[in-house]
């Protein structure tokens, strides 16, 4: 053995890290310990395969099992759960059908991912409610759907105004939670013919993006009968073994089904029993390499925290990108190559039936203000396309800059799906990362033909209209 | 009269000083030359307007003269030809049905914008040539292409392989040059029943853009049936009255009309008159401020300069959104807050049939290498979504990096309609302006979610690819 790299956890930052560091370091022993089957699988892809746009699991796995261990020389041990790191004997141990197993590491990443929170509500451990965190989630959501449009095993309610989709409507299902999953879940369910219901604790859907986006993207849900249901505080999931309400403070709705889409939080217990300090966010710190508070051993992806490049401050957004580009980094760095692996911008898209909406960087004025901005927002609604072409829609922009260095802060951009808010995001994100101000945005050369834009893009208006106010 | 602030011609450049100088110093007298009736239109537009997709000139119109006049209280004199600029005695001379006024001035900005490029080539003045600069050329081959669908008055020749559109398919014809105009051109001919030869001089259509962009446009173009003629050296448009056929160094192609796209220059002729200066390209010199050689006397648009933000000399890339902007800056500068309006990145869009691609810095080696970079260029072709999602294509991009400094300096990317290249570039527009490395593009945080890109969107595999063959 030559001072293998241990992974614990064989998703995106794992077996990133793993396949870089085997590219950069034929010699050198890359093991991964994955207590699940799936590795390296697109769990962003999930809300599609439940819809039934995606007809295989296997779809989402980008490169399989076989292929890791086969083509790229990986020695990953699925079905194994790490139980202990041992971070003095250099070591970690490991369960699986074939018993225990202690082994060494030179360099270590811990790579366990997140896991979704299951809120303190009576009920939630009743039969019919299901989180969408991992595969076997996904699965189980889709033998569900499948059994309820075949009509098996339960009861046929009245058709509500959302059964338009297909013939043999069912429904109605509960979503508790208006973020990412609760958005695309109630598109994918809607899609199946579903009577849904969204519970959203605060009063609007999407709150990490502007006030503008949410708005736009609760109205669209509502255009298509989601029955939204704002400022709900949902007390009990009501029912025998089977779920059959949501009771909020203010009413009882019937349900068959309810999905919890309430957010997630970082797999920490492995590191923290290993004495690996967590940062202020609760997921494990780490410095620009990723390196956590013990030598040798990284952290990346969804337990990890990561420097936001607005604030510059330890910040807990877990997203594929970052957890494949940190996993990557680490790859690098074990291997010879210390590479940091970049920031957070805190971006997000989300596609909600025919609308979609990106945010990046910092909007909230609390959280701008704490560090140490005075912000300023302008939200401009403007043509997607030249006025006279004659595909048309327009763009809504949110942008909020500081006030006295006219550093651009964040946005937060909502648009018909294929009107361009989630593309054009992507200027933004890279101004936020060269920490330009609006000035600078405002005269960037972006790219105009009338099929794609107008003269100033949406962007540019935004950024000339904050501007003005600046001034 | 108060120190007027006068504007020679009246589109993107001059209507845009004249509008923002207007709003912030109210009191000041606007007044702005025009020699022709329209103002302020959107030339980008005339291809569409030439296929039919835009049904009357109108629409291209941002502001109606009456409005400026009457809203805007803007001093536009249309049929106006300003025949002289005196320096020393701060006026303008203009010609009109109605006579000859000389206009004092205390700021002056030169918009005389750009007019096309007639080739040396003989048999030019035959009827049936055209070039699409100006609304009334839009006029006339909107006319030509009635005329010629209804059959009156030209030969009807055997259908060609192009003519699948229509019923009454009518053609063929030529364009020559295979820049925007040519290739937006052979679409709205096209779908308009043509069959049509485009003969492009070089041995690639979009010769700004790289090379696979060039290719896979020109594949498209072969695909829709356009005769695409590379390296064709057009001789002759031969004929009698009406030009007949092209003729190359290689065959004669008969044709019923020749689309002339062979570029365009700057309008400099009265600020040379005025012993203005211009710059190495042939362009108007200006500062920062688009100030000229001449006190108080400005230009702005297709007529003038700029400074191109990657090699930070000056550059002539007469496009509407530089128009735009720098005209605006203009009609703040005049009105006391001196504003520099920023440089160009060289950045282009064009639709193509159902192909879009975008460009933007420097892709030219020599290009490069004349600025004092070390050019090094990689191209990618990824997916442009989730491989899993249902509705899926690529994205090709093409990026180009300095070897020292991995400085960013150009990328072309392209993809079929709506899988979004045009938008994209919006992020390499962006890390120019900032001088970011292929390094810190690598690490943008971009949107991501399975409708709208993979993990690493197009742009960050390319970023991703080159930063490797950088190292």
């Amino acid at each position: 053995m030559n001072d293998p790299f241990v992974v614990v956890g064989g998703d995106a930052a794992g077996m990133s890290a793993a396949s870089k560091a085997r590219r950069d370091d034929p010699d050198r022993d890359v093991v991964v310990f994955e207590r699940g089957e799936w590795v390296s699988y697109g769990a962003c892809g999930l809300p599609y395969y439940v819809k039934g746009e995606i007809q295989s699991l296997e779809e989402l796995v980008s490169v399989t099992p076989e292929e890791f261990r086969e083509e790229r020389d990986i020695d990953l041990r699925t079905g194994h759960e790490v139980v202990e790191i041992d971070t003095d004997a250099r070591t970690v141990t490991a369960e699986s059908a074939a018993g225990t197993v202690v082994q060494p590491y030179g360099h270590l990443l811990i790579a366990t991912g997140s896991e979704s929170v299951v809120p303190p509500i009576d009920g939630v451990d009743r039969e019919g409610v299901y989180t969408l965190g991992s595969m076997s989630d996904g699965k189980e959501l889709r033998e569900y759907v499948a059994r309820a449009r075949d009509g098996e095993g339960l009861q046929q309610p009245d058709r509500g105004p959302a059964c338009r989709y297909l013939e043999n409507c069912t429904g109605p299902v509960g979503i508790v939670g208006g973020g990412y999953i609760g958005v695309e879940m109630a598109e994918a369910l809607a899609a199946n013919g579903f009577e849904v219901s969204l519970f959203q604790r605060g009063d609007r859907v999407l709150k990490g993006f502007s006030d503008e986006t949410s708005e736009y993207v609760a109205d669209h849900l509502r255009e298509q009968d989601v029955a939204l249901r704002l400022d709900a505080d949902v007390r009990e999931l009501a029912g025998g073994d089977r779920v059959e309400a949501v009771v909020t403070d203010d009413e009882r709705v019937a349900v068959e089904m309810v999905l919890l889409g309430t957010g997630v939080r970082p797999r920490t217990a492995l590191a923290e029993d290993a004495g690996i300090e967590l940062g202020e966010t609760g997921a494990i710190a780490t410095d620009v390499y990723r390196e956590t508070s013990a030598a040798d051993v990284y952290a990346a992806g969804d337990c990890a925290e990561a420097t936001h490049v607005v604030t510059g401050d330890p910040a807990y957004v877990p997203l594929a990108l970052t957890a494949n580009r940190h996993g990557r980094a680490v790859g690098q760095t074990v291997t010879g190559t210390p590479t940091e692996g970049g920031g957070i911008a805190g971006t997000a898209a989300v596609k909600a039936f025919d609308v979609e909406a990106a945010r990046t960087g910092v909007l909230d004025p609390d959280e701008a203000r704490a560090a140490g901005f005075d912000p300023v927002t302008e939200t401009v609604t403007a043509n997607s396309r030249a006025g006279y072409y004659p595909e048309d829609g327009t763009v809504t922009v949110t942008l909020t800059a500081d006030r006295d260095s006219g550093r651009v802060l964040g946005a937060s951009l909502v648009s018909e799906y294929g009107e361009g808010a989630v593309h054009r995001s992507h200027a933004i994100v890279a101004a936020l990362e060269a920490k330009a101000t609006v000035s600078d945005v405002e005269n960037y050369d972006l790219a105009y033909a009338p099929p794609f834009n107008t003269t100033w893009d949406p962007v540019l208006v935004a950024a000339k209209v904050l501007s003005g106010t600046l001034q």
